[in-house]
């Protein structure tokens, strides 16, 4: 039996390029396009939107900015829709086509809780050009519960077709999602709900699991993971958990095979110590992706001394 | 908050050695056990003790008969204590000390369903000893229920100290976890539970943290999720969730950088999609391990191929 109001949002190339700086061939993203759309994927995520003035096209590739004309060279309209995600603070307003002229049928506004009435503003301006919008609150796994809440219920006000519980930090385990999955949706009545979780301490498909047990219907995954850090819940493991007919997994194993192992062991991310101890320790990956690169660089700094430099950041204060 | 009876079952060397026949220096296995007590797990499984009639010294490691003068040689008395696995079937009767004598505190005898009249006949045998005793269930999620429930009524009836619960083909997800617990609860009055998990589908950590919520109290790990095909729950995930003061991470940190990053590299245990897929459709890892050892001697056999085989296994019955 299978719950249809799931949709699978696929965002590798969004938050894979976090990896990358977005630096993926035209042709791979189109085949990337073309085998999730084969696999029955309700949407795929190509990138962020951010403001050119604030970022150089010249230093990251062109997912960082999900150009119309880019986007309509690897996608095409049909049953897999196009998503992109803009950052609060970093959205260039005028750089948005009316909904009937774009590829893009899906905005995700991503938003700190005490960026939240930027969010709306933004929210409210994409909205009014016709397009479907969500809004995906980052780590909340750091907020006051006052301020999640206020922030919930400003939410619960605006006409956001979908409010996402994230896992930022690789954080929660099954019961923290219970719980934060129950007062989002105590707090936005009617609204439906997604969930994004990233793979710190390889929770992240299990904690989409309980998501989807708590009735949330819009649910996060990257091929082999691909995403900053500890990765994300995989698109591969998403499609074999859920029943609906509709969905292929060839296709996704073929995209995993064809790229995406390889750039794992190039880029890695996952379960790497350093990813997991600062997703244990509800930490920004920051310093453990400087760990990470540093030692693919070829630097030793023993994980011991990097698990103590993050527990001293915590004497510190 | 801690629950003090949880205890911490590392297996890295008994459920690792699946990869490399056992073949781990004596002087990596002696870092290892030192590490881990340092660590404050509690009890460190080195291996099997196999029949040497069955099996030969000359093409296993010794950590596959874990006699008693090589134990003796790596670990040393101390509250972490040392377990050796028993398989049904392979085990002579008469490679038992009193338990007096030996350095071995805990055997555990791995079954499954159709052998469990045997495997009673080894615990009594090794329980008249005087050791302490669990029965593992493997591969349950391949059991028609009433047989799985005759075995736990029999257990029932028997003074063995733990029974597991073991998901050997990494197939379960959370709420079959809870359903198991609850059988095995209501089944086995006044028995302690353990949970053994494999990670093929990434749920090694999650279904070891659902069996705590449910009260299984014997938690199995494997130092950076060192076993068979999909591996196992890290130790190191465990003890950073786990709240007993006494429980160290820096020490299985700095054992994973030394030995297993490396060793994982090569071998290739853990979120392989051959594994992810055997997990997902609950079959023996089998034919996983022979795509992927035959990937790392340089023959290339696509995953879609491999996928729509096992699949075909399937149409062919």
């Amino acid at each position: 039996m299978y719950r249809p109001q799931i949709k699978v949002v696929d965002c590798t190339i969004r938050d894979g390029g976090l990896m990358n700086d977005w630096h993926f061939p035209k042709a791979m993203v189109k085949d990337v396009f073309h085998g999730l759309a084969e696999a029955g994927v309700d949407y795929v995520e190509m990138g962020y939107r951010v403001d050119k003035k604030l970022f150089s096209p010249k230093e990251f590739g062109p997912w960082r900015f999900c150009d119309e004309k880019d986007l309509r060279e690897v996608a095409y309209e049909c049953d897999t829709k196009v998503s992109v995600m803009c950052d609060v603070g970093r959205t260039d307003y005028d750089a948005f086509l009316p909904a009937s002229e774009s590829i893009v049928k899906l905005f995700r506004v991503a938003t700190y809780v005490k960026d939240i009435d930027k969010a709306i503003h933004l929210i409210h301006h994409i909205k009014a050009l016709g397009y479907m919008v969500t809004c995906n609150i980052m780590a909340v796994s750091t907020n006051l519960e006052p301020d999640l809440d206020e922030a919930l219920d400003q939410l619960a006000k605006t006409d956001v077709d979908v409010v996402y519980l994230v896992d930022s930090f690789g954080y929660f385990y099954s019961e923290q999602i219970h719980y934060l999955a129950m007062k989002y949706h105590e707090r936005l009545p009617g609204k439906e709900l997604g969930i994004h979780c990233h793979d710190n301490q390889r929770l992240a498909f299990a904690n989409t699991i309980e998501g989807i047990i708590k009735n949330i219907n819009f649910v996060d995954g990257s091929i082999y993971g691909m995403g900053r850090g500890g990765g994300n819940c995989t698109t591969e493991l998403l499609l074999a958990f859920l029943k609906n007919p509709k969905f292929e997994l060839g296709p996704v194993l073929a995209l995993a095979e064809k790229y995406f192992i390889d750039l794992k062991r190039d880029l890695k991310w996952g379960y790497e110590l350093p990813f997991m101890l600062t997703g244990n320790l509800n930490k920004h990956p920051r310093p453990a992706l400087a760990h990470v690169r540093s030692s693919l660089n070829g630097e030793t700094r023993s994980i011991v001394d990097f698990y103590n430099e993050l527990l001293d950041v915590d004497d510190a204060v």
